[in-house]
């Protein structure tokens, strides 16, 4: 038997003993991966002189890249090609000059947790399997409660701002409708959902998702600087209710409007000390935007401390939640999730915040509200630049008149055409690949463009070069 | 004006000419890091003296950990002091006797897509910010459904199987009845759900989340293999069809029972040309299973190719799905999604796939395979073991009948004497840290061990050690 053991063992054609993986030349292959890496991507993060991107259409870089997967494997060198290709043709999402999201910049610490993290590829649902990570996202959770200033709560991080909404505007419904998680809506009255006219797009797909329907979400007006009108809410609020009545009336069977309130800032980047959430029973908070925990980090966090969120997502799966472990099973907290694997985002969070301090988060935050600040004030002092409002935060919203409109007179015509000069701009510094600049039109208001400042790579020269740039891309129009 | 720039400028008290982060002493942190995952993490994968785990219980390990996040950061020392704890407190699931999830091993390919993916942090929604990530993500799905054997389809990446269930779910009752995505559930007749009792626990969230109703969802019964008995569908279907009339008769709304009948199949991992999926609408595939993609890596594949995901889900944000791009923004995908930021995990798919090639990753299941049938026939040669049902996959479920209990009758207290065996072991093997393997009751089935092989680093050899050292940790029992 011992004798027959030593010899390779075949089942099915298969020869069963030792490996069939080589570790020795894959290590090689992670470790000249990884320099590469370093050499092209990590170095040069602050590098202004490199491209932001190396433009190519879709159909071009279809045939640059070698896409199509084959029957048989390449070779290592080719790989490596593979990956220098890859990170050429990407958006370098670290350049001090990459302004078009809301996310930017590198942070070191954050990028060594994810490293670490897929080296040990866990999922964070039990404590037997997920120790670390487990108690990593407790402590992280019980920090940002603590930061937000409620006094107790619970939280769970989860792949999006998007899906933290759906978790809360979900966790709202199943507070003052309990039976919804076993029932469903379909005997219930008509859910209403009240929010911003200024919300993130999600909260429309979340209504949809949920099941409540986009056609139910209330939007409120809002002010010239973007905020709700509380007096707007209150209108909205009788609307819904003659709306739904009269439902009744028509012989619908609509008892009376559930009321979601779901207090929801968007794009919520943690202004350190700026805003108090006293009232609010839900934040979602993403510290993958401005403090450069890297995509995705996001925590929905909810003042509720008498179990909700377990209560409301709980499905108490016998082969992954057994109850009859042997050390404190309160400890394995995926059934609070939606998800089944589950990445452990908390931990990029927490070593950034061992690395920096408080301190040093609330550092970055504000060099960026001060050279936002500088912006505006740039652009005020430049000819062809203009506002469209006071900034509050790090979000820069300005139109770019070129030389031929500037002495147009105000009116359709010169909208019409101010509308189309954003795009031949942003069209114009893709292919330059010097910088990358959102834009967009918004409520009315013809495409402006929209600067986000985040990295901590970026100084007041960046903020100067950004509208010399744009005066150089511009200056035939 | 020009002098005055080169000075330093200062809003607010803060000094704004240069970045603030010291990209040097960064890079010389990653580095280091980057030889400490190396050596600690990587290099130590394949070798089976390393523990699985160095279990240490909550409350230790929180002891032993500094997990307080300060007001002042850490020294660069202290920090990859933390790493290393991080490290070795961590569960190996790469190591070749992590048999505890449905995930497990280490490839070297997708770990170096994976380190790409961070050090270029993308979010993957338009293809202005995120070119190379979109295309290749494109080019997985079309490979994956042409896979599976459908002529067309459409799919898309997202957070896990669990998120995979509720979009096909969602699409299905879209497909049906398109007016949910406006006008909600409320005013619709009862929704049901027919689905396998064996179905994955993220089935009722779905209907939970969704907002269908965990009681909506019909359980239909299987056989002693777990496969769905067609004449129970049939007959939950009947029992539906009266239930819905009879809430009818009680004066509720509800007019008829809208079929959802969702092709589901239980953690399915690509057992490569064993099965079709000809009848499937939808296909939940998790290469981060069986094919160790890396947590996470999950597509839903649907087999309409009429939009149906983008007219499912889309909310048409202005600020990031520009209609007045100079490229075909039918290449920004990102509205097809229920998130907004998105991970591009078809890449880490993709690079090994061009790695291994068709033939390397049907070798590894393939190997998996004849891994699962060698352990099954040892188990049949040894005594104490006990196979629950002839796996028909990589799963292996067995019972341990420790030396006390093999003399014993039948009957209940047997049943109630060996739930308590696999606990303990369990407990045992975690605390000398020597493999990690799952156990769970089922269907009124006591506590037995579920063997899941997947790990290419595993051997025959393995399999012999884990019933060697269950016989070991359970001989006093």
């Amino acid at each position: 038997m011992l004798q027959k053991k030593k010899n390779a063992v075949l089942v099915d054609g298969v020869i069963l003993n030792g490996p069939i993986m080589d570790s020795k030349a894959g290590e090689k292959f992670v470790e000249e991966a990884c320099k590469i890496i370093m050499e092209e991507v990590i170095q040069k993060a602050d590098d202004v002189t490199e491209k932001v991107c190396e433009w190519q259409a879709p159909e071009t870089l279809k045939q640059i890249l070698d896409l199509e997967m084959r029957d048989t494997g390449e070779s290592h060198q080719k790989l490596l090609q593979l990956c220098r290709d890859v990170i050429q043709y990407s958006v370098k999402t670290s350049h001090p000059r990459f302004f078009n999201q809301l996310y930017a910049g590198i942070d070191y610490y954050s990028l060594v947790a994810r490293f670490i993290t897929e080296a040990l590829n866990p999922s964070v649902y039990t404590y037997e399997v997920s120790p670390v990570f487990l108690l990593v996202e407790e402590a992280v959770i019980k920090k940002m409660i603590e930061f937000i200033g409620w006094e107790e709560g619970d939280g769970i991080f989860n792949p999006g701002g998007s899906v933290s909404n759906m978790y809360a505007m979900n966790l709202a419904r199943y507070k003052f409708c309990p039976e919804i998680k076993e029932k469903g809506l379909s005997g219930l009255p008509r859910l209403v959902l009240f929010t911003s006219e200024e919300c993130h797009y999600s909260m429309k797909k979340a209504a949809s998702f949920l099941g409540i329907g986009t056609e139910n979400v209330y939007f409120i007006k809002t002010d010239e600087r973007g905020k709700m009108i509380p007096e707007e809410l209150e209108k909205q609020v009788q609307r819904a209710r003659k709306e739904v009545r009269g439902g009744e009336h028509e012989g619908e069977r609509r008892r009376s409007v559930c009321r979601l309130i779901h207090d929801y800032r968007c794009n919520f980047q943690l202004p350190f000390s700026i805003y108090k959430f006293c009232r609010a029973d839900s934040v979602a908070w993403n510290p993958h935007k401005m403090l450069l925990a890297g995509i995705q980090c996001c925590a929905l966090l909810v003042k509720d401390n008498s179990g909700l969120l377990k209560k409301c997502y709980s499905a108490k799966a016998a082969y992954l939640f057994q109850q009859d472990k042997f050390y404190d099973v309160s400890y394995d907290t995926g059934d609070k999730s939606i998800q089944c694997s589950r990445r452990p985002d908390a931990f990029k969070f927490w070593l950034m915040w061992k690395a920096l301090g408080t301190t040093g988060l609330e550092e970055r935050v504000n060099r960026a509200l001060a050279l936002a600040r500088y912006l505006v004030e740039e652009i005020k002092k430049r000819e062809g630049f203009q506002l469209l409002l006071e900034p509050e935060y790090a979000n820069v919203c300005f139109w770019y008149i070129p030389p031929s409109l500037r002495r147009m007179e105000d009116g359709p015509e010169f909208w019409q055409k101010l509308h189309q000069v954003a795009p031949i701009i942003k069209e114009r510094m893709m292919k330059k690949g010097s910088m990358m600049l959102g834009y967009q039109p918004h409520q009315g208001k013809v495409n402006f463009f929209r600067q986000v400042v985040i990295s901590p790579h970026v100084s007041r020269e960046d903020m100067d070069f950004l509208l010399d740039e744009i005066e150089l891309l511009a200056k035939d129009l």
